[in-house]
């Protein structure tokens, strides 16, 4: 099985990078150079009936909004604004016989989400087909101020943080219902230099072990300061618990680094504006995740995040 | 049946066009003002095996190639440039089981377009599932020269042209490797002020009513002026072979109106850059489009070529 990291390198060395396009296959969404001095960001994802939702019991206006709000995220990582949809379907004839509400439900859910955060839908592609239902977003976003964020530029020094508690998303639902974190993305690019910061989708520990890797650093994590989600059953045992906020995945929370010394600071900023921050660890030198717990032990961390095969 | 001519009203009421979007959905692309002075062009389709190609038949690499080159069709119906693509997949794992080099294969069919007009394959999002395979291509563009053309434009009086011959696209394979009409998009961008242009997707009866439908005007074409491509079977009677032109579809060539004093002078132009260029017809006021035979007989077109049931 390849791999999607090894495809997205195969890819890399197979496409050469171009202008306009200044940041392309790797991170969170594209950078393309628009302008002498702009920048746009652009995103896409592809979510699939059975896979990223089920629609024996999902409804349409939920999958056309996580569709959507999954993309979104993608932005807000990379600290951005959206600005324009295109949203691309195929759908069954015998979906739309059984449900003729099914696409009017689905925009409705694509609509929450352009009325929520001020953008268009400018474009898309409709198709029928004899397959199973399946959506592709492209967003195109520009950065909330100056530069777009990536998950290049953690130095080690720098604190971790996490914007909300982890765990539990898939089996409660809440995957379907998330808030992207563009309030706070903006809030952040205004109030602290972001060295580096990515979104939560496959699970803490698959999505920190790449951003280390893309900045050529690595990560010590104190398993006490993870914020483990309400949806995470209470009678687990810690360490189920830990490893729920570890793996599970579909958090769409925002992981990023900042230096040791706007950390402090940070914080105290983040209570007063009531935005919501967690310090996790802070970066180091070298490579992995390392999990220290309360008492000092000190392990190497699993990639048990959802590593998507090909 | 909603027809797609109504659904992408009820989009165009639901969904409002903000700044930095100036044209949405409706023509062969958006159109975003990404700075003061520059725009860009951003195209989306979705191809589906069954529907778009047959995978039984045709080979991934021709699929891959197919799904971009329809989109630099519509950039070139712009009169744009491609800058950056964005490829969503969804494949089975049975079909990478069965042919290991599936991918590789359709990603040189991507790479044979990306390297012929220069651009980048910036981003894209891969999954395996159950169903059928699919593939979203999202591209943007700017254009050659100052604005991107339009469907609106047309002009009563205006000279109809077409970039080359028409029908049998889909029975001869020719859909599958047909040359996006970048360089005639380009050099029509430098040589004359063109009113209105759209690419031949869907056949020139039902194209040609869009068009005439968005610019608010008519057509009249004269019968023994369409070009009727090669492969279209050569003993078939003359009205077999005119439907075929008008709606077999697939064809990709250009459709364009250029003013009654430039058409002249553009036909010669033509001629010294090795341009093939066909004029058709004539626009004038009104609505619809009528045939016009070499007895002078006139008829109204009927909307023939492929109409999205949705």
């Amino acid at each position: 099985m390849t791999t999607e990291r090894q495809f997205i390198r195969d890819l890399q060395a197979q496409f050469p990078t171009l202008h306009p396009v200044k940041i392309g296959i790797g991170d969170d969404g594209a950078v393309l150079d628009v302008s002498a001095d702009s920048q746009q960001v652009i995103v896409t994802d592809l979510l699939l009936d059975g896979v990223h939702f089920d629609l024996n019991v999902t409804s349409p206006f939920l999958a056309g909004r996580k569709a959507v709000a999954v993309n979104l995220s993608d932005l807000a990582a990379m600290g951005c604004r959206p600005t324009a949809a295109f949203v691309s379907l195929a759908v069954s004839q015998a979906r739309l016989h059984a449900s003729p509400d099914f696409l009017r439900d689905l925009y409705r859910g694509i609509q929450q989400m352009t009325e929520e955060f001020q953008f268009s839908l400018a474009g898309g592609d409709t198709n029928s087909w004899s397959g199973p239902f399946a959506i592709n977003v492209c967003l195109t976003g520009v950065p909330f101020s100056g530069r777009p964020f990536l998950r290049t530029g953690a130095q080690p020094g720098d604190a971790i943080f996490v914007t909300g508690p982890l765990g539990g998303s898939l089996q409660a639902g809440r995957h379907l219902t998330f808030m992207p974190r563009l309030h706070i993305s903006e809030w952040l690019s205004r109030n602290v230099e972001v060295q580096a910061m990515m979104d939560l989708s496959d699970g803490l520990s698959i999505d920190l072990h790449r951003m280390m890797e893309a900045s050529r650093t690595s990560a010590e994590i104190f398993t006490s300061m993870i914020p483990i989600h309400a949806d995470v059953p209470a009678e687990w045992s810690a360490d189920k618990r830990l490893a729920a906020a570890l793996s599970d995945g579909e958090d769409f929370e925002l992981l990023f680094t900042v230096s040791e010394s706007a950390a402090a600071t940070l914080q105290v900023a983040a209570i007063d504006a009531a935005v919501s921050l967690f310090q996790i660890g802070r970066v180091a030198t070298g490579s992995g995740v390392r999990l220290i717990d309360l008492s000092g032990n000190n392990r190497s961390m699993d990639v048990t995040g959802w590593q998507h095969g090909l």
